[in-house]
């Protein structure tokens, strides 16, 4: 599994790339980017629910935590600490 | 949005249910059922990847959280705050 980082004004995008079925196993030893969490994070990626639930978890720091939603274009709130961006926000 | 509440020996079962397309702001008011947080948590349904961030994340509380995936028969843990569970494991 690949990971790609971009940073971005106010989140960093993080971008999964997996070229081969993946079993439950390798979140054991995945090594996930490290982010500034004083921003947000949007996560995106073709993958399993839990691998996203994985993330989101261990982004659990950031200012917010969205996934990427290709049908709305954007990143969906999960989950969020500040005021300023709410839970259901579509971040484009 | 129906929730379906079953309660097990070690975790709680939440089965949602939507019955018709749903948008982002329904996570504004969404409300999801309690749960015994000495125990685990188990999410299943058919939906969108932004729920099931939102459920992980609503139900960080618990002992451990994990989401069910069809193709392996059960559910995957995808955070644990106890070291008898561990992401990564698929409960049956």
């Amino acid at each position: 599994m690949e990971f790609k980082v971009s940073k971005k004004d106010t989140y960093t995008l993080i971008e999964f790339n997996i070229d081969k079925p993946i079993t439950p196993d390798v979140l054991q030893d995945i090594k996930p980017p490290e982010v500034d969490t004083t921003k947000g994070v949007i996560i995106s990626g073709r993958g399993p629910i839990w691998l996203y639930g994985y993330l989101i978890h261990h982004y659990h720091p950031a200012l917010w935590v969205a996934t990427f939603d290709p049908r709305l274009g954007g990143g969906v709130v999960v989950m969020s600490h500040t005021p300023e961006v709410s839970e259901g926000d579509v971040i484009k």
